[in-house]
């Protein structure tokens, strides 16, 4: 599991051949955090950012990112994607996102999950950063993935 | 420093004008890591994966999203990007980029620096998620950020 | 038919899963009108017009505008478009564009039908507006929509 | 006022050279209306669609699409956007949307205010035709517009 | 086989009606050459370019544009692409690219591999033009498709 | 002339840093021919192609292009486009595209120049392939450059 057939002797980049995979339900569903200082977490909860409503910003900007996951990562295939959802949840030391997107497609969209949780948390940097540019972005992480060839797979 | 005056009454999300600000030359710095295992480290350094050359790839996927930053942040302004560089390392635990963006506009380029830095962290777990599904991207922050009416800031 | 359930308990905005949704033929059809002074009608006519063949390259622009719609509207499904067409007709008090869309897709075209519409009127207004910045467009509206479970669909 | 003098003798579309312009504070405000059933105004008002917070997200929609105008209209420059806004009222028939966008750049930026209202009111559209499809868009039209050698203009 | 039949009298452009057409697996090969002086090929091949590694940067580039040149070419349908080659070689005089797409769709995809020989030899002239505005791209070309209704094609 | 110093020590791709350049007017001119068969000539001129009118689609398609260009050069730095322009020309052969691009800028414009010009071949490609798919495009190449620090250019 660790190693993996060059596709040619040279190793350069390209997007892996899905043209004879079959057309499956798949789903992903990634989480990520956003570590602030307390009054930040405050003023975000309290609407009081000079930029606006924060967490609803930041949602439509995760959900619109994951439509364009394959025009910023390489060797990502585009995908007709299903639907998209991202929600959000107020820690002590920040604010967690959860992505969850589905696809009927011949690849996986891990990727369009990981990007609408990087985004949704950037934006959040974007709106409070004028509080705090200590912000710091991550863990980032992918949760589970179910459908397609390779099967079921859920963080350890 | 941990309030801001709202701009309108509503709290609803705007762009903040920019227009009386100076044109100054603006420079932020920022750095992500992603910890995977000590394998697919191994298989990044030995070229053996199957997509190709990851960190090259990478490296390109940054430069490309840092000039995507304004369509990709929705208050965020657009800006004449003068520079970006994307750099990598090997850690013991995964890879860490930096990533330096320059700018001679009205508003810093953090954003696009953070966002460089997270489409190069995501773009690395494309490549190599054949290999590794549970590798994590973060922390993701900013190191330092110079010039602008706001003044130098740098990472506690 | 007034009412939705809502989705969640928080009324938070997503793209609505279509998953498992068949692939059928979707028409959609919409027009709109831009209104403006007959001495600008009658320069669009003569090909008067400083920018340049007005109705040409707001055709492309709809057409063009349509391939974009999920890119703008943030809830929108991305779709296959299978054809797009953008027609013109002058009236006596402006112009009026009429747009079909076509798919083989999950959900329906009337957003891209829609997007088309608006874009081409906008960019006539573009072209247009050093003679007349008074121009007002609309009523944009959907004519018809056939295809998919909810039915067919004219307006009254 | 009502003839331009062609820019070349087969009226081709082209981009007016603006290199020789000065960069000027410039602002447009522009307005629309989208018209719809009073049980549709009141289930945007109690949060009560099923694709979630209809004018937060048409709000963010407008403002993103603001600063993809030049890529969407084909002869409009791009430019330095240095603020954009978009508010909603309610209307007894439906929803007014005004927007106002600010640039320090060579050529005035009415487009862009245009553009954010006819996008933010699609994506009203959107999000409400589950329950109306015979919404109305409509008018959309230019304010007003001040800054640049042209001068202010004022709606009549 | 050099007369079509016109879909409306005026000959207005618009997008062919793909929707009754069946998926199925679709494959394309182009070629492309930029000529440049043996001094240009040696810096390239020594890695001495100030911008950095050129043939890996193009292939990326040419990766990326075959996934938007729906959005780049007016009346090209969009398509689920599921793969890109960017291969290159070194000439005596210059650089060849050949690119392979491949997709499960409705139309060829010979835009797409022609559009990915561009983009990439485009990206080889900007990152050698400091050293040679003199290159020149060209002959770019289609080496032969297969799939779809109309059947395979090669070049004589 | 035929050498430049490395960035670094290692080769990476990077955008060369432009943010203590100054500002001036700069100039690119570039040309293209694609070659067709006679009669595929004739049925361009005779707007007998199945998609619609061939020449004015692509001038939109180059102008637009040349707007995307620093999203489709991967190191290429976005500019402030001041004005573009695509004329056709018929050939014997085929037919010649000439593009002319001019900003106010820190860099300059060839790459857009280029771009466009390629772009436009391109959408002539696509809309005539239903009648010869043995189209050759090129050379495509730069005609002249001026302003800037390193001055003026003109093809040998």
């Amino acid at each position: 599991m660790d190693k993996l057939t060059h596709l040619d002797a040279t190793g350069a980049a390209q997007m892996v051949d899905v043209s004879a995979k079959a057309d499956t339900v798949r789903e992903a569903v990634a989480e990520g955090v956003i570590a602030m200082a307390p009054t930040v977490i405050a003023a975000i909860r309290a609407g009081d950012i000079r930029k606006g409503d924060v967490l609803g910003t930041a949602r439509i900007a995760g959900i619109m990112a994951a439509k364009q996951t394959s025009a910023l990562i390489p060797l990502c295939h585009p995908l007709p994607i299903a639907s998209v959802s991202v929600d959000f949840e107020y820690l002590e030391t920040g604010v967690r996102v959860e992505t969850c997107v589905r696809t009927n497609g011949k690849t996986g969209v891990e990727m369009e999950a990981l990007t609408a949780a990087s985004v949704a948390l950037l934006t959040i940097y974007d709106m409070a950063k004028a509080l705090d540019k200590g912000m710091v972005i991550g863990p980032v992480r992918l949760l589970a993935k179910s459908g397609g060839k390779s099967g079921d797979w859920t963080a350890g």
